[in-house]
């Protein structure tokens, strides 16, 4: 950590950060320069809070200069990370697409679902059985009868499932039903309660970025579910809330090398929420797989007019097909695989 | 409901718009115009999603032109709704000033605290037991502990207590201790478990602004919470996220006319968290009273260079009782009372 | 444009406002609903402004439906236009990758810029002779013999060239030396004079979007451009401001297909400037290109850490050549050429 | 400058920046940690800039230190500024009221309106002769005629008069007119070229913060000025860009104390653009003035409705009124005058 102090600093202000830096069991340096003092801590700044610092008489500002993060950091572990989700491993040269409606609705519609997420070649499939929605009107999620139907309808194909988990209270019925992949939406990247719960099971945890969260936020979120000891986490990029009217969010593209740098775990995107209109996502898809992401999360309907929730965001499964095709070539490009 | 069809719109598009609308129990009226064709939708248009018109054919745009949001607006309720806290009336004439430290640290801290918040003037205390942390390996709060040595604090000075809630599984114990207020924060506003919750207690609500959450996001989630039959709900904007990197965060003072007007509901502030500096608060604090807040949430600390949490954001007890002579101040300039 | 009224809106409220659609020479559809009434105007609504109807007593909000922009919208012009600088296309199946430095600091740096960008297969070159810097105390470019320089390297390798106008005087200076397209940086972007300037002559212009510039307010400042009489005119998306500090900006690759949408023109990407960092720069290019970008403005110096500016988001002529060749084989995934 | 070196630095990375640093005549102070080694600059870091570090080997992130800005600093100059405009003093303790339409539009409406300032008690008066708008299809403003006009308005009552410049080309006729304080709009903060121009005279130049400039760059633009020659410059906050669309802009207060921090030189407010709405105005001001604000920049109309521009925003002579009661008041609470 660095304090930097003011001005006129005085010889007792000094030494008042010092003691607290003593305490704290560091050590302190002190460089004297024209127009500031900065005080250099040696030793393990993860004890200290620039708060503990910034309140002293004579202090201008305290910042960390060590990352926040441990376990997940690439500091501590330099080799990328493969998550493996019943077999198919997310992290590794092969790229991979998980598919699916926006929510479970029917037995026929996830049935068909499952079909053309199979046909199009994808490995995983997605689809939501609790919904977080905006208004209290609208649909909120089929619930547990949900992942009962989903359950049904991905075991035909042998696909692993992906749903979002809102509460603590709801993850028995996820373990009850054997869900592959547990999913914690945006609105909960920094429901700490929850994150401290999936760290104690040894499920794969897809950890969306919360809509404003920042870069060092989302670490830490994860690195509060891997310190309970659940290391098997997937960073999911759906877009940033901007000014920009024109489209729901901002797709963060900058994200996926900057978190390939950070971390050792898998990055993966959701085109759908990002752009939140179905003739965005093929182009949003192909950006984030030529920047290095490892995978994406995208909706896909049979019909999606007829869709419960976000219809216009949903691709229709010839779209799908026809966007693998694209970006087999894009990860060729790159020397990876689909 | 709008919904805005393209220039080259054609009678089939446009028969299924209307089908759809009419079966959901709504009429259409079509204006066909030079470069566009608007139909609007007559009827209960909160049944209907601008999502189930815009992936069809010929559809440009849809959007609501009514309020989604039903018992917290205004509309519904033209008088300004007063919350009653043991006896203290939030959203009245008279402006209630709520103080206290950041977090819950020991039952010395707390007396001390309880003492200077009353002798300041004030008639509600805030302290927090179980605290939201960026990261986990810093203080997480008193937890239990933490509410049995606030409720003894704020005793002696018959304080009613505001303390914040993280997760439902807590909220037994909030009963237990019955806690007076109980506060929503900021990373739980879309927290629609929670606030499902607490809209099934009869206990007020502070339902802090999500941190990049709009106006129509905020209503929205109080009206989870009234939906749910708890209508004592007050709102505390806490500073939104931007670009500024001065100060933690940019306090919308804007949000507080906007909000009087669009909600029947109180409206406070929380100065420390909007700036994040203590000596940025008495600004914030007029600011906020002048621009018509019913009330603010402000941190006070007994000696705050020593507090375990946001040290540099709390005021002084003499601080805090300087600023409550200026705050009456203001209150008289604009007709209410402190 | 659509004008919602409130609630109990009056008869002479809703004649007040068909008056002044009629004064302005369009009429009004009229459509009651339960909570609200709707007047559509029917006519050419360009001629209003929402602020026209808004504060008129009865009027809760008015919108525009129609696109505020003609010559640039892609309703008014179907195909694509192909900008033509000297021969090479910007805008078709090709794509254009114009490099070279942030500034021109002497011949022999210039002269060996152009050389690499040549080498690397590069059609166009990049330079600038004006600096908009932050700082006054700050290298402010090398000005009118900047340009000189700079004419000179590229003449061998018939690069056209491409830099940025700060100023309307200074638009003399460049017609003199010949500057192949014109670049309105960022903070020029709503310079409405500037903007009428370069309207007034014909030669391309790239038009940067501004830091915080809706596509709305973008387009609307091409059309001033446009407006005079210059169609010649390039999108350049170059990353926008956030809550995100870990990056200089927000790379919007949304933007890309949104524009696409929207209008006819080229659209490239500028991938130094919106990451700051050369090591991102591979990853934001390789996505601007999958995304259906026209072409890139990317940062090549000859010695990165000895450059006057800018020096840590230029590549090395080895990169820039590596990338080329990721490039190339994205181009051809997606059914272009490079 | 703070230099932070990598966890594996090695001697020869620390030399280099060392040599570089030495090389602009600074010297080192080296601090080894755990984790990080840091390296602080000792001597002007002002012809340093962190790019001239971050892209050598080893190192991790540069930052500054000391303030960029210098003449416009609290640091160089401790006691509050004055600025004096034709006798009327801002930034003193008296608090001024800048008054008058968003544009000139006829000899009438300017006398009316210079009328109503008066009355209201006002010192100073607002219009724009020339206007920057988003579209080229809107009105333009009145040009030089409308200085005409607003001269011979203002005249009768001896009230300064404040109005914007576009383009360093009208400066000539500004000085003509001899208007008396020049604003620099919020699209040309960082229109560098302008700010020399103004930079050079010396007449009060109020400079508007970009929409989304941060704290640290109005600063810088100020410096611009300032480092002309030019020290009389009055800051004035209108608004920020955040994702809030209920708003135009979010009026930042927060930016009234930390200015006040940072710079001697007086800060006034522009309600009438922050919200966008004449409704909004009243809270706003009032926030502005209760914050410390020396002054506003209101906009006021004869009549709203028929205002040819920005109509929505103007108050009506009553409404500037009651509100100058009503912000004597407010001034009174924190020890000024109205």
């Amino acid at each position: 950590m660095i304090i930097v102090m003011g001005r006129e600093v005085t010889d007792e202000q000094l030494g008042t950060v010092v003691n607290k830096l003593e305490a704290a069991g560091l050590t302190a340096n002190i460089s004297r320069g024209i127009e500031r003092t900065v005080i250099g801590a040696i030793g393990d700044e993860r004890k200290l809070t620039p708060e503990m610092f910034t309140p002293l008489p004579g202090v201008e500002s305290a910042m960390h200069i060590a990352k926040q993060y441990k376990i997940v950091s690439r500091e501590s572990h330099r080799e990328n990370t493969i998550v493996d989700i019943g077999g198919i491993p997310v992290g590794g040269k092969q790229i991979q697409i998980i598919a699916g409606p926006c929510s479970v609705e029917t037995q026929e519609q996830m049935d068909l679902s499952a079909k053309f997420v199979h046909e199009a070649g994808c490995r995983l499939m997605r689809g939501g059985a609790f919904k977080p929605r905006t208004s209290p009107y609208t649909f909120q999620g089929k619930g547990k009868e949900g992942l009962d139907i989903f359950r049904n309808a991905a075991a035909k194909y042998k696909l692993p499932i992906v749903t979002e988990l809102m509460d603590a209270r709801q993850l028995d019925t996820f373990l009850e039903y054997d869900v592959d992949v547990i999913q914690i939406g945006t609105r909960n990247m920094q429901n700490f309660d929850l994150l401290k719960e999936v760290g104690k099971i040894n499920k794969p945890v897809i950890l969306k970025r919360g809509m404003s969260a920042t870069i060092s936020e989302w670490l830490m979120a994860a690195e509060y579910i891997a310190a309970g000891g659940n290391h098997n986490i997937i960073f999911c990029e759906r877009g940033i809330r901007t000014f920009e009217t024109y489209y729901r969010n901002v797709l963060d593209v900058t994200a996926i090398p900057v978190l390939k740098k950070e971390t050792h775990l898998p990055v993966i995107v959701d085109p759908s929420h990002a752009g939140g209109k179905a003739w965005m996502v093929p182009a949003l898809s192909q950006a984030a797989i030529a920047a290095g992401a490892d995978g994406l999360l995208v909706e896909m309907h049979p019909t999606p007019c007829e869709a419960w929730c976000d219809a216009d965001q949903a691709l229709t499964p010839d779209e799908l097909k026809a966007l693998m095709g694209t970006l087999g070539g894009i990860a060729n490009a790159i020397g990876r695989s689909l």
